[in-house]
């Protein structure tokens, strides 16, 4: 028998988002105690040494790094397989999604969708107009004129769904929160493909949670989400008060 | 037939380290452009988006991201396996590899290496001292306190030698090349751990080119590099001019 799997982050992160993503395609079984890093008390410290998330806990083990994971449970795992079976195309899958870990995190989630949104909503701060426009001008447009030549007018990357679909479009969940929209004139596979991916179940499943957490202050989004019907874990590793100094995300 | 591989990055690169001891445990043939990533020209970012190293090209197949192309010479390449065979070591091994690329590069390479060797000798600015105390004096000690609670007291991580071993020992030695040592007093296991994967046949074979090319200027390095033998290629992607902004790494 399979134990239930337990995965500590919340479902604004895109990190999480991937992981929660390939848990549904794989139907496995699993419950989440949706911390949001900054909250994290000590014992969530000890859990993920760099302060990131997701975190997931297999029985005795515990590990760190979405890339990580998502690798452990298809190996694990391998039904509804989500990495390509050609060795080539496995690797290139890898890099994009290290693509958008990286540099999609670093202009959509980092420049526009912790400016605009957790610098306001979580520390009361004000956004920094000048980042979020050299994001929009600058950044952003670079990134999505690299995606543009990578990905399909139709379909997914790799003919299957797969893990390097997945992690793309989990970045632009994050960029809509704040109403971001591709431009579908200047950058048309990328926006059809990420309207392709998002139309999927398993992120459809997941969207409900992520809007209406976005709509409550971190303290009460545990209790809305157990009304809602989430797998939430009758333990949480979360504080009460918000911490900063975390900017590496997994 | 196997095709020479090609490898795109310099010796001096803890990230084209990984890769260059892999390619060298593994007995595959492979030709190196020693290209330092801030004099890579138009055609280095063509192949490499993010502008870091390594690079490998397999034929028609380009790949980016050490810790990507690691794996694809895994897959492709089994024999000699550099990853653990049971699931949740080779988790924790990618994990480790993770913390290495990530935690150590942010406090060994950028915030020491970068600061004593790159920044005084390949653009002629001063080293911050203030970065530099603050990396000795407590982001250094947390990593290495961390490392010491995983790393084992003889041998390997995981029995054999894996791609973790191998990922942790490649940024000690950046750390070397600024006289970094680390204290035996307070992190025996990880003073005797880097020591001995040091003093592996593969790292010591590269560690004769890393130690020349830290003695020349980036232009004559390629010459010196042929004639102490190293697999150069023929073309290069280097320009003559360095340019700054490439801080991610890869």
């Amino acid at each position: 028998m399979t134990q239930r799997l337990k995965v500590i982050g919340n479902y604004i992160s895109p990190y999480v988002r991937k992981l929660l993503v390939c848990l549904e395609l794989k139907g496995l079984d699993y419950e989440i105690d949706p911390v949001v890093p900054f909250f994290g008390d000590e014992r969530f410290s000890q859990l993920s040494p760099l302060r990131t998330i997701p975190v997931m806990i297999d029985g005795d083990l515990v590990l760190n790094d979405s890339s990580v994971i998502c690798q452990y449970i298809e190996d694990k795992y391998p039904q509804v397989p989500l990495y390509p079976t050609d060795v080539a195309d496995r690797a290139r899958a890898r890099w994009l999604e290290e693509f958008a870990d990286t540099r999609l995190g670093d202009v959509l989630v980092w420049r526009l969708f912790y400016e605009k949104g957790i610098r306001r909503h979580v520390f009361g701060e004000e956004t920094d107009e000048a980042v979020v426009n050299d994001a929009l001008e600058r950044a952003i447009p670079s990134a999505l004129d690299y995606l543009e030549t990578q990905l399909p007018a139709e379909g997914f990357l790799f003919g299957a769904l797969s893990i390097a679909d997945i992690a793309i479009a989990c970045f632009f969940r994050n960029a809509a929160f704040v109403r971001y929209t591709i431009d579908a004139q200047r950058w048309p596979r990328t926006a059809t493909f990420v309207a392709r991916v998002h139309a999927l179940p398993a992120f459809q499943k997941l969207a409900v949670f992520e809007e209406r957490s976005l709509r409550v202050p971190v303290p009460q989004q545990r209790e809305l989400l157990i009304e809602l019907g989430a797998p939430v874990s009758a333990e949480s590793l979360s504080g009460t008060t918000p911490r900063k100094g975390v900017r590496r995300i997994a």
